[in-house]
């Protein structure tokens, strides 16, 4: 089954929104093994919008669309689907009813209640817009609201348990490898006579900052499984499991029964968030001094290195020493840099990092590094990093 | 003039990767008074791809594609360019030498030397694959790496320019408003009542989980600027300047040379993360507690709630008080909550937020919230509407 996917609305195509319902739809309908093979975004314009719709609905069995179904008067894709499928929109009593119990009289229900007169509804769990389903010529349209949070209740709640009973997937098997501090190319010559060895394996490669991502799939089980062994045995120190870095730090810590304390700079709470994201992060994870400025560092963490400017080696060994001193953890992580665009040296550059790690009662790793790019990218460059080096350091 | 921009690569139809760059092009591209009509994702497969650049060049007069052009096996967009151009691929001895004066004599450079023979290059800044521009029957396609960091930047400092120069922009007069703490439906009457008044204002709505972005446009300078008016008129306390409510606090302290500390138990670092994520934060922001554990809670903070459950009113207030105790700040904010999947209770929900925040000296205020959603909703909607109470405490 081919699918496409339209995301609705002028805040996309216009950039001031980025499309990630594009992105969670692709991955769960690949996941069942069926096929995206374009996404679209356009306005909510009538003459465009049809444009989109029917040459989705000419090259793909499944349109799905998000966005533009809200009570708002920028919102107009009901209406035009109700031109693309013959129809009308007319008072629907049953979502009315479920409308008025959430919400009461609010304005907006009546007109959220109004629904294409041909087309089946998925009710919508937490919001006002249902879920429209329309057929045409054999081909199916599944319109759903534009808010992330309401199209994924919404689609996985209502619409998936609908797709599985009417279309079969197809099992492709599917193996998903990650690397950490590995680069496209170190691992490019590789992937290419693995390739021409076994022409019927597809092969994805996904780069992140400071991880990479192998996706193997095929229709053959042993030759999927045969080219992961082969690839994780090339580089088996970086090799992780789970979908990114901090996820295998978070195993490792609950499966050792270790706790683990941060002390941040230049990453500013950024790596700190990246674990406490994860459920369940309270049981190894006892917090982060975001130590900002210097007197936090020298108050909180007893640095004192903070004369030859406060990005140095010294800095972030006494970080990483003042972290084990101040609390219980049994591991402890310490990071300072220059983020920019400010603040960079001859001697020390923006984004120059200076991490310090390791175990209570051992003598902390130090590891010097200089990254690209602007604030953000620096940041996230800074945390990956330091975490795919922790990382290795508790795993090989 | 019209746009479409096309990204390439089975990682963004797949949904491996989320399509920022579309985002970020539509966005770059509208500043300059120029339109993008479609954005679209397809997978590197030559015939698809190949229909899908058709059907841009048919629709639009520039058409920017983003991926596909890197050293590895899954990229192949540059032989489908040169087939819809009706050109070859050839060893460009001007890109030659200047990758091998930047990356010596890699591998993969001799291919990344090789470039389409009609093609316009623009020369990337900071990777291997260049930039490249078509032209046929008038219209023309500029193919873009897809890395966004090299995207970005090629884009800004390459081709930017050159479009400056060959197109004329289009000045559309516009005004961007933000609101915090206020929904889209609170606003919605008021709009329709705008836009019936002036039907020839462009009025977008954006919501996100804490905010509200208002962008109206038309030809008619004084038409735009009076809408802002009202609308800000209406919920004058809600408004704020800056792209994010962070933004708003960040220049506030800046202009009246306060200190700010957090203390932050379920939201785990993000709160910090956002004020660090912009250039000069050190100039006002101290650092923060990311007090995860009840120990740290205790030891760091003086908390000696922590025997009703460490969620709860008492435990924010002495979070925050302690903050003031133990740092220099001259305001302090300070949060604990139940950011789930477990850990809630009937009388403490998943989703339950106890927000304390105020100035040195003064009773600190008190917020209790319940948010719904998933883990990663909790904490981005914690973050987000704690730090517009803040900003409307500071403000107004």
């Amino acid at each position: 089954m081919e699918i496409e996917i339209i995301a609705i609305g002028e805040e996309i195509v216009s950039g001031a929104v980025v499309n990630t319902n594009g992105a969670f739809l692709s991955r769960a309908l690949g996941l069942e093994g069926w096929k995206v093979v374009r996404q679209t975004a356009v306005s909510d314009d009538p003459d465009r919008l049809k444009r989109a719709v029917e040459s989705a609905l000419k090259e793909s069995d499944l349109v799905i669309t998000t966005g533009g179904l809200g009570p708002t008067l920028d919102d107009r894709t009901r209406e035009t689907l109700c031109e693309i499928f013959q129809t009308e929109l007319a008072l629907n009593l049953e979502v009315l009813s479920r409308l008025k119990t959430r919400y009461g009289d609010h304005v907006s229900v009546e007109d959220q209640a109004r629904v294409p007169r041909s087309a089946h509804i998925f009710p919508n769990p937490i919001g006002t817009a249902s879920g429209l389903l329309f057929e045409r010529g054999g081909k199916t349209l599944i319109a759903l609201p534009g808010v992330p949070l309401e199209m994924q209740t919404l689609f996985t709640q209502e619409v998936l348990p609908y797709l599985r009973k009417r279309y079969a997937s197809v099992q492709r098997y599917k193996e998903v490898i990650h690397f950490c501090l590995l680069t496209e190319s170190m691992l490019d010559p590789f992937l290419r006579e693995l390739q021409e060895k076994s022409p019927l394996l597809d092969i994805g490669i996904y780069p992140e900052y400071g991880q990479l991502t192998i996706v193997l799939a095929s229709l053959h089980v042993e030759m999927v499984r045969a080219a992961k062994e082969q690839l994780v045995n090339l580089f088996p120190t970086h090799y992780f499991k789970g979908e990114r870095i901090e996820m295998a730090i978070h195993a490792w810590m609950l499966e050792h029964c270790k706790t683990l304390a941060l002390a941040e700079s230049c990453t500013g709470g950024a790596m700190a968030a990246r674990f406490t994201a994860l459920a369940g992060a309270s049981d190894y994870f006892l917090g982060s001094l975001v130590v900002y400025s210097a007197a936090w560092k020298q108050k909180l963490l007893g640095v004192h290195a903070l004369d030859n400017g406060a990005v140095s080696e010294q800095t972030a060994l006494e970080m990483c020493e003042g972290l084990f001193k101040t609390t219980k953890a049994d591991y402890a992580l310490a990071l300072t840099g220059v983020a920019g665009p400010t603040g960079g040296s001859a001697e020390c550059p923006v984004g120059t990092v200076y991490l310090a790690f390791g175990e209570r009662g051992m003598r902390p790793q130090l590891i010097h590094s200089v990254f690209k790019g602007d604030r953000a990218k620096i940041i996230q460059l800074a945390t990956t990093h330091s975490l795919a080096s922790f990382y290795r350091f508790l795993a090989y």
